[in-house]
Order: C-alpha cells, then sequence, then structure tokens
C-alpha cells in the first residue's frame, strides 16, 4: 500500500513571506524518494486554533501528517501542544532530553543562564519516539494515534534536514513494505529542459524506475530511484538505465551520489596528489569558501589571494601593473596571471585565477557584467576560458565559481 | 475591515520537492505590506479533483483567494478551469491576448511553429480583469464571484513576481482601508529565547503593534509591525515600542531596516572614508564572501588571503615562521599577525585575521575544534578576540565569520 502524507509548516513568518518554505521541499523531497504520496502542503501561522484546523483537515486526508517548525522554546511555539491535544496525548517532560538541553547551555554558554522556557523543549507527547536533534536544542518526535503517523520536526531548515536523514528516513523506511533506493546523478554544463531534451526517449513512459530532473544553483540533478522488494532488485532495476543516461550525457556528468562539485574536485585533488591554490577577483572568495566547506581540504588546498583591487593583484600575486594596464583588470592575461602567480607563491600544483565584473554595474574595465575570464595554471601549462554569464550578481558569482570548479575537474580526470 | 487572503500554489513539481513555493512568499509579502492577513497557504498538484478540494476549503476562511501557477500551455495546466468550475464561470477566449500569443511567437520564434495549445493561454474566466504578463505569455487575472475576490498568478517566479507589482498590488491597494507598516530590528550577539526574555514585558499582551523575533544563522531579527489608517499613524505606533527596544537592548542591534550585518559594515566603512582587508585560515574566504556579496564594496574593499597552510600565512602574510612554531597556527599571535601583516601589504587602514579550527576535526595546533581567534588591527592598535563555538564546522565558520564583522562594526561606531 502506499501512504499519502500532509506537510504542515507552522510558522507566522512564512505567511509573512519572511522566508520561503524549504523545509516542505525538504521533506517532500525524502517523501518522493522513499515513493510516499505527497498531494498537499499546508502553512499556517503559530495560532493554536488555526493549527488545530489545519490538522483536522490534514487527518482526513492523509496517513502520514509532517509538521516542521514552532518547537522552540518561546511562548509562540505551540505546534506540540496543539498536535497533542488533536490526537488526545499528553505532554510530559522527558528527562533525557531535559538534560541534554541543560548541558548543552553549560557546555556553550558556561556564563549565560539558561531560562526556564529552554527546558519546554523538552515537554513531547506521552510514548512518542524522540528524535534527536543533533544541530539544535529542540527534539522532533514521531507518535502513533487514531492510525495515523504523526511526525515533528524542528523550522530551522539545517536542523530539519539534519533529522530527515538521521531520524525519518528510517523512521520512514519501516512503515513501507517496499524499498525504495535511488542514485543521485549530478551535472554540470547543461540546462535543466536540455538534458531532458537529450534524455526524452529514455524518460518517455518509465514508471518504476523512475527519473526526475532537479535544477538548484547553476547545476542539474537527476534521481533516478527504483521500487522493489529488495536492495539488490532495485539496483538490477536502476543498472541498465544508468549505463544509458552516462552514455547519453557523457562528462557533463560530475558525480553520482556525490555531494557537490567541490567535493569532488577535492576528491580528485587527494586522488592524484595534486594540491591547490586559488586567486579569485570578482567571486571574492566563493570559491575558496566552497572549497573549504568541504572537511579535510587543507591537505590538498593550501590557500589563495582575494584580489579586489589592483594593488592586490600586484602585491600579493606579482600581477605586473603593465598587464594590467595594457589588457585591463579584467582581461584573460590578468585571469592568466593570476592562475600562475598564486600557483608559484604558494608552491602548489595547480593555480586557478578568477577576474571579471558580477555586476550589476560596469566598471572601468570596459566589459560587460557577466563577463569572466577563469585560468587554470599547472606547472606544465595554463589555459584559460571566457564567460558570458547573463545573470544577476549572485548568479555570476556562483557560475563563474562552478565553472572554475569544473575545469579543474576535467583537468584531473581527462576525457575517457 | 481586514481582509484575509489564502495563496494556493498549483504544481506538482512542488510537492515532489522539486523546487521550494517562493511565489507564495512573494505573495504574502506584498500582502504583509498591504496589510492583508494570510493564515493559510496550501500546496496542490496540477489535479481537478484535489484543486477542487482545496479552493472550496479557502472559499470558507478567506475573503481573497489567490492562485499561482497551472496557467501554461499543457495539458496538466488546469487552474483556469478548475477555479472557472468552482465559481461557476465559464472560460472565453480573449481576443487581445490570443493575438498577443500570436504575435509574441511570430517576433520570439519566427522558425518554430507555435501549437494549438499555446492559445489556450487566451481563455479567461467571463468578465474578469486581465493581468498582462509582460514577461512570459500566460495572462493572469481577477474576478469576483460569491463575494470573494479571485486572482491567478502564472507559476515562474520572475512572471509572478512582475505581475504582483504591476497588477496585483493596484488591484488589492483599491480594496483595503488600512496600511500595514514594519520595522526590522537586526541583532547579533545574544541568541533568540535571551532576546525575548529582556522583552519579556514589553512583549506580553502586544496586539497592535506587534513584535515577533526570528532566528536565523547566528542572528536574530525582530519584526515590528503596526497595522494603522496611514503610514504616518503606524510609525506614531510603532515609534515608543522602537525606543524602548533600543534602550533595553543597546549596541547588540546593529542595524534597523537594514540588510545584512555585511551591509552595515560596507556602510560604515564608507562613512568613515576606511579602508580593509581580510586574512582567514578556517574561514576559508567566507568573510571576503560576505563583504563582496555587497555591491560596490570594492570602494572600501582591497581584498584579501586565505592563509590555509603554514606556507601561505609566511609567504601571503609575511607571518614570521618562529610565532607560529611558538604558539601554534591557532592563536592570538598569529591572528594579531595575520591581521597586521594583510593590514600593511594592503595599505588598508583596517585588517582583520582569523585563524582558527572549524573541525571536525582536531588538528596539530593542540586547540580544539571551535577555536576561534579574530584579530582588527587599526594604523593605531590592535585587538584579538578569542571565541568558542561549540558547533558543527559550518556554524563555526558563520559565528566566526559573523564576530569579525561585529568587530569591525563596534570599531567604527564607538559605543554611546
Amino acid at each position: 500500500m502506499a501512504y499519502t502524507a500532509e506537510i504542515i509548516a507552522v510558522g507566522t513568518e512564512l505567511l509573512l513571506g519572511g522566508t520561503a518554505n524549504t523545509d516542505a521541499q525538504d521533506v517532500s523531497q525524502l517523501l518522493s524518494e522513499l515513493g510516499i504520496n505527497v498531494f498537499f502542503h499546508t502553512v499556517v501561522g503559530d495560532n493554536p486554533e488555526r493549527m488545530t484546523q489545519a490538522i483536522e483537515i490534514a487527518k482526513n486526508r492523509a496517513d502520514i501528517i509532517i509538521t516542521t517548525g514552532g518547537l522552540g522554546p518561546t511562548f509562540d511555539d505551540v505546534t506540540k501542544e496543539t498536535l497533542a491535544k488533536a490526537f488526545g496525548k499528553k505532554l510530559i517532560t522527558n528527562e533525557v532530553e531535559a538534560n541534554k538541553i541543560r548541558a548543552f547551555f553549560a557546555k556553550r554558554l558556561p556564563h549565560a543562564k539558561m531560562t526556564e522556557n529552554n527546558l519546554r523543549q523538552a515537554d513531547l507527547p506521552e510514548d512518542c519516539i524522540v528524535f534527536d536533534n543533533g544541530v539544535g536544542t529542540a527534539p522532533g518526535c514521531a507518535f502513533e494515534a487514531e492510525g495515523k503517523h504523526v511526525i515533528m520536526l524542528p523550522g530551522p531548515p539545517r536542523e530539519c534536514r539534519a533529522m530527515l536523514k538521521s531520524c525519518v528516513e528510517p523512521y520512514l523506511r519501516k512503515l513501507s513494505d517496499a524499498e525504495i533506493h535511488s542514485h543521485n546523478i549530478h551535472i554540470f554544463g547543461l540546462g535543466e529542459s536540455a538534458v531532458e531534451e537529450k534524455l526524452r526517449s529514455i524518460m518517455e513512459n518509465m514508471k518504476n524506475p523512475s527519473l526526475a530532473p532537479y535544477a538548484k544553483d547553476g547545476e542539474v540533478m537527476l534521481r533516478l530511484t527504483a521500487k522493489a522488494g529488495s536492495k539488490q532488485e532495485a539496483e538490477e532495476m536502476m543498472s541498465p538505465i544508468l549505463k544509458q543516461v552516462c552514455d547519453t550525457l557523457g562528462d557533463i556528468i560530475y558525480g553520482i551520489d556525490t555531494d557537490s562539485l567541490e567535493n569532488t574536485v577535492v576528491e580528485l585533488l587527494k586522488e592524484n596528489n595534486q594540491t591547490l591554490a586559488t586567486a579569485e577577483s570578482c567571486t571574492g572568495g566563493l570559491l575558496s569558501k566552497r572549497l573549504t566547506d568541504v572537511p579535510g581540504v587543507s591537505k590538498v588546498y593550501f590557500g589563495g589571494v582575494i584580489a579586489y583591487n589592483e594593488k592586490s593583484k600586484a602585491e600579493l600575486l606579482g600581477v605586473e601593473p603593465d598587464i594590467m594596464h595594457e589588457y585591463g583588470a579584467v582581461s584573460r592575461e590578468v585571469a592568466v596571471a593570476m592562475a600562475e602567480g598564486v600557483r608559484e607563491k604558494l608552491d602548489a600544483d595547480i593555480g586557478v585565477g578568477i577576474t571579471g565584473i558580477a555586476g550589476p554595474d560596469s566598471d572601468s574595465s570596459g566589459q560587460e557584467p557577466g563577463t569572466v575570464f577563469v585560468a587554470v595554471s599547472t606547472r606544465k601549462a595554463t589555459t584559460c576560458k571566457q564567460l558570458r554569464l547573463n545573470y544577476d550578481r549572485e548568479r555570476v558569482r556562483i557560475g563563474a565559481t562552478l565553472n572554475a570548479l569544473d575545469m579543474i575537474r576535467r583537468l584531473l580526470k581527462p576525457l575517457n
């Protein structure tokens, strides 16, 4: 039997437009992977009466009710009280969680006094399964009542995501009699509809396994999912399709079941025993920030320079002022000099140089906003790529960074 | 009378987690500005039966129903048909819109054949007000029926946003007799519940104006909102409370109605004619990335160094190897040398040095993960702060960056 779930996000700030409901997106992605139908999302404010209304409606049309938000310590956090009441459950202080909260405050804020309302976070519905919050202090939980599965998750997206992975996924997997397994195919260098066009003949009439594209932040991800009696059976169903997809898309696939392009790059650097240094202008540290998001990167990444004016390019990277004056700060020549300069200064195997105009305004370089040069230099040769990214400031910076990462990837993993 | 609106976003894609419901956020922001209450968001798939269910529920609890999505040319776009049927309206081909669609295709895609289903986008409910789509081809519309205002908007976020501004805002302004105005008070250095604790006596029993805290990424924001007959009246209602809040919280407030701490810092640098350079170790470029998120920052930010190993600290910043060996790479002495080194190298007024351990693992420095030293150096003096951030890698990096920004802010804006 296929379960049906409804997601109720609680938070007046969502209704005021302060933030988008990304929790519902994250929960939906997991449910979709698990083969659980989602027919409705609801957003309701921190208001017991209207929350009760939303719960009653959800009870009538879903087997699983998942709430996000409203588990915090403040008096407007009323999700637990309201949900417990709607299902005839009492709230009981969970001493294990209460002690965790006390310990958290004692360790992190030894000089601050923990306020009593922080302990409200340890009040949980009777007979529930507690979901540990590895990131914040509010635990989540799940309970069964009136033939429904009710799951409460914290609102802050990082906490919600972590709990989805560590607690909700195993909990929901046990409910299902089929197993769902999936592979994420990560692509850079082609848009969502172009990817879909290339895969049209494969995707047509696919039901199980299924193949769905997701576009996000300049990349495309394909999720291949199979529902079967066992993991092995699911893998056997997916294997020929995975091969077809890889054959069709070729080297625009940068990884399967990987975390990110920067993770792939760091792995490749380690495998190839290569070290990296970066010199950034328009990306302003976004490339180094993304590289250093990866734990353990210090083995292969030496550091870099943010050269936001002429002096920093000359002083820190040894770029000749003459080159900047002759070709302009945004030029192939300067990108190359930056890549070579940072590689030599830090004695790394690979140097990257990025110079461009993120916009919104043009500058004295005479180049259009969105023009970016990315150079990659090794001990043997330097290559440079010119990009025209007709987007806003943020997306120009993301696009330039992704292109730089992709150039390093291709350098380390030559085409088959 | 205050109107109540409900937003129904239509799209199976949203239920699969392919994208976040940013349309509902955009619509909510406008409605909040206009003083129209939003008590619920609903998301439903491209399914006439379940969409009808959602519409019936919304009819019972809202005066204004706003849908987004499902206006496109494909057979699964059924919002207009379903909504018209629910309110007993016929769909009629609007010849003006049909001609616009023909002209659009003739101009933009002269070699492509327009399919007949593209013209379905010109079918609109009888007696509706047509909302021109300046960005795409699907028009939106508004009609009145059964005492409700019904508004249909296109799903692609750019089209929805453009139509909100050009068509929906003027349409709704005519309905409302009250205005809502608000101020956002930005805080760094105290947690959400501690802020609330300090403001308890002010917040108790507040209805209009209202004061609500939001925690996000290591900061807290308070939103003060008043509903009144005019902007002036709303401001007069908020003014004494704003003063009370400022008096109570003091200098942990870094800005009112500002975008971010980095925006505040960039503004202060410009006002004080000061320039900045950064040297980062554990934050790996996050500080420079956030500074360069601000357009126009190049006037006051010269650049910086990501010093991820000993050689980069020595080579790019002139930190003496002896200091690193004697005190360790994660030490007050090294943070100070980094701040002073980058300031001198780039001839900036202010230099920042950050060194620490983001984790998850410890390193050879002998310090605990979460230990961070932040130094701020001017031409006259250097100060250094030691932080103990017992969080995960990402939050240590965010915390260190925010602390560095806050130290610069306090340097430029001495306490009153």
